[in-house]
């Protein structure tokens, strides 16, 4: 699909990103921004990532034919109550949520009748915040998630992937169960490690850091609200992961205990494959740090 | 100290790296180069990293002033019994091993009368292996821990520290016990939590890894062998840090199962912003990958 009026909701790193991207790869879309802070609009315009800007999201949606929720998850109930009404009919409605099941449960039950919402999770950003670090290639190759459930319209869903795959984004479906379930293990975590190694280290071990605990603690540095609204949402499948986690940290410990060099070669070496098999993915926002 | 005679132990990355870089800082300084596979020592040759190879380690430290032990840790206590002979009176031995403990405790027992060796862990490198990767700069702006106990020579110790520093190095100090245990929370633990977060995970997840999961599993990718070493060498600290981060980790699930928002927030904030005050430092091995 290619919006006229794009309603972006939210107009930090990914929305400002949503917004130069939309406009560099649809022809006269016009892009509308909402945010509670009238200087980061100003910005947000002054970046060109938008082109007008309101601070009332109602008066952002209006006439759109595309809206993009981009707040912290923690605010879509007041802002989907605050949109409602102002709503289009036949216009399309997703996000960019990091979690899935309790934004699906909240927009199905307040979104408008004729109005569709399909779930997203564009899977680009990076510690860094604020539409000052946003750049049209954010999403340039990297994954987009969409969550269909049994109500889902399959034609606003196929135009909303459309949409995703318009501005350079590898899009895979899965029900929004499997998509926390899956996170937790892959995002959630691995945020959750990332701080907890952080957290307890003395002080004075700190000027000892190298490249790899700047590497491994990287996106500790995220926005502390941001991850605690994922996290708590998610707490459920983040126990399950911690645990998985834990029996497989304790088996490595346990080799090591047992001095057994060729079971702890054999971990490493599984790991170090499946870590190389991964590569590395182009990712524009790391090239800024 | 300026060494006329450098001979290099074990040429892959930090070996290589060396050797490029002390033929950069050094003037006049003839680079001896020992391997065990030919192909290495001629691919060194040919990138300049060494002046002259041999196959034989005794023959390669004879008439050095300088040798620095960049082989494996695991055949220290070989490479230490072939050497001992042919080292030169007066002369220096330093290492890069990743522990310090066991290696001191070889080499003070191994080393001859009137040759003097220092510890060292210049903590520059990367997930990268062998000579191909090598690069002048890879220490520079990185930290070099030495590691001096009471029978360290202290003349000794200041030519090593000046000669790290002389490649770019923050040469810090420590006893070999307090590395250890510094490192193992900063550096084994890390490796140890991204290769447990890799091999936990659902194939099918892998697709969903996002930039932050490539971040925090970097490391997992290196060698396997080199890491068991490093890993069995300094279990007991290992342990020690793997407890401590089970505890600090479970206070944040814990948070999370009360549903404390607030507390959350605090947690995670604390660590952002501890991360963010780390920053990042120049590291010219990563902007390879």
């Amino acid at each position: 699909m290619a919006p006229k009026r794009l309603a972006i909701l939210g107009v930090g790193l990914l929305g400002g990103s949503l917004g130069l991207a939309a406009k560099q790869v649809v022809k006269g879309c016009t892009v509308i921004g909402y945010g509670h802070r009238r200087s980061t609009l100003d910005e947000a315009l002054r970046m060109e990532a938008i082109d007008e800007a309101f601070e009332d999201p109602a008066e952002a949606v209006r006439h759109a034919d595309l809206t993009v929720l981009c707040t912290p998850v923690g605010v879509f109930p007041q802002l989907m109550a605050a949109i409602g009404p102002a709503l289009e009919p036949g216009s399309l409605v997703t996000d960019v949520g990091s979690t899935k099941r309790s934004i699906i449960a909240i927009t199905e039950r307040t979104i408008p009748t004729g109005v569709h919402f399909v779930g997203s999770h564009p899977m680009a950003g990076s510690e860094k915040r604020g539409v000052t670090y946003a750049q049209a290639n954010l999403f340039d190759g990297a994954v987009c998630i969409t969550t269909p459930t049994a109500k889902t319209n399959p034609t606003a869903l196929a135009k909303i992937e459309n949409f995703w795959d318009s501005v350079g984004m590898h899009v895979l479906r899965l029900s929004p169960e499997e998509h926390d379930r899956r996170l937790a293990d892959v995002s959630h975590l691995p945020h959750a490690l990332a701080a907890a190694l952080v957290a307890m280290q003395d002080e004075s071990s700190l000027p000892l850091a190298g490249k790899g605990f700047q590497d491994v603690t990287r996106i500790a540095g995220g926005d502390g609200a941001l991850w605690r609204d994922i996290l708590l949402d998610n707490a459920d499948n983040l126990r399950d992961s911690a645990l998985r986690f834990r029996k497989t940290l304790d088996l490595l410990i346990d080799r090591l205990e047992r001095g057994d060099g060729e079971a702890v070669r054999a971990w490493l070496d599984a790991a170090a494959s499946r870590r190389q098999s991964l590569g590395e993915r182009r990712d524009s926002s790391s090239a800024k740090m």
